[in-house]
């Protein structure tokens, strides 16, 4: 059986969108499973001296906005750039680890659905009360879940999975580790692709 | 008859070699011509606050250097990493504008060349020495291109070159212009396939 590949990704991350609606079914192709690790590209950032192609130069940042909706009709993949861009994804990563911690399906449905009330509906997914409102669609138990955003323990699990990105060397989002090989983007899809088919080229 | 396809890079840029291997067998599929437009981005990257991959957070460097000679592989095309880099390019970009202005073919024959003894051979493309070899192989006369490397007006031809690229918004190299279009990157190369095919996605 081999390893499941690790899926690092920030929830505000358009490349990370994309990756997100392909990742599981190519992986299940190969016989491989996918884990899942929102991470927040802002202490990413912070530690590794980088910045969101939004806020860097106007001329990339307007060929990043162009490229990320490009992408997404290369890949046929519904995209609506968000009114509020980048935005905070604490909330929304803590739903998701609180969520893994009980049923791991119910987590990953959660994460797909806060990547598309962003990037095709342009909800605020910044805001708790969208993260409970996402969350509650799927029967996820309202007060349960909102007590759960401000526990410490929640706080630390997140801190934690940053961290261990960092130390694994995660500077990006999204970020692909198959069995220790690293794909940065997804722009590398086809790469991943023939890695899982070839087991390394 | 279509525009010709812009293509701009600098002679140190790796994904701007792999896009050079491919760039004009693609449009010619189409029945597109290619203008290469060498440029240097140190200055480039001092207009616009960027910084060469493999001088960025080590995490990052260090990934860049595997993914330089991965994606070369998954293209097919012969890749060592230079024991120089990154490294000067102002000589061999002079000496391409100079033999565009005698023979447009040939200097494409010479950046195929520079590109590949840089990327191929590992040979040291920044002394004028190693560009005057390259080009003496072509058949390029010695010392007239000495002089040239040195005259005003060759050195105010890639200033020009170069001011013109950050005047349109290059930010980075390879950087490909069709109909008013950019894509960054040799990670493009499917994405200009489709847009040459369909004319627009």
């Amino acid at each position: 059986m081999s390893e499941p590949i690790d899926f690092y990704f920030d929830f505000s991350s358009p490349y990370g969108y994309l990756l997100s609606e392909r990742i599981d079914d190519l992986a299940a192709r190969f016989g491989r499973k996918v884990r899942w690790h929102p991470i927040l590209l802002g202490f990413i950032f912070k530690a590794t001296g980088s910045a969101p192609l939004t806020a860097q130069h106007p001329a990339k940042a307007a060929y990043s906005l162009n490229d990320f909706a490009r992408s997404a009709r290369f890949l046929g993949i519904p995209y609506t750039h968000p009114s509020r861009f980048p935005l905070a994804t604490q909330n929304a990563a803590r739903a998701y680890y609180w969520l893994h911690g009980q049923d791991c399906g119910l987590a990953r449905q959660f994460a797909h659905a806060t990547f598309r009330a962003l990037y095709v509906d342009d909800r605020d997914i910044s805001s708790p009360d969208t993260v409970l409102d996402i969350a509650e669609q799927l029967g996820v138990d309202h007060s349960a879940l909102s007590t759960a955003l401000q526990s410490p323990e929640i706080k630390t699990r997140l801190k934690e999975a940053v961290d261990q990105a960092l130390h694994i060397g995660v500077f990006g989002s999204p970020y692909v580790l198959i069995d220790g090989e690293a794909f940065w983007g997804a722009d590398r899809l086809a790469q991943i692709e023939c890695w899982l088919e070839t087991g390394g080229f």
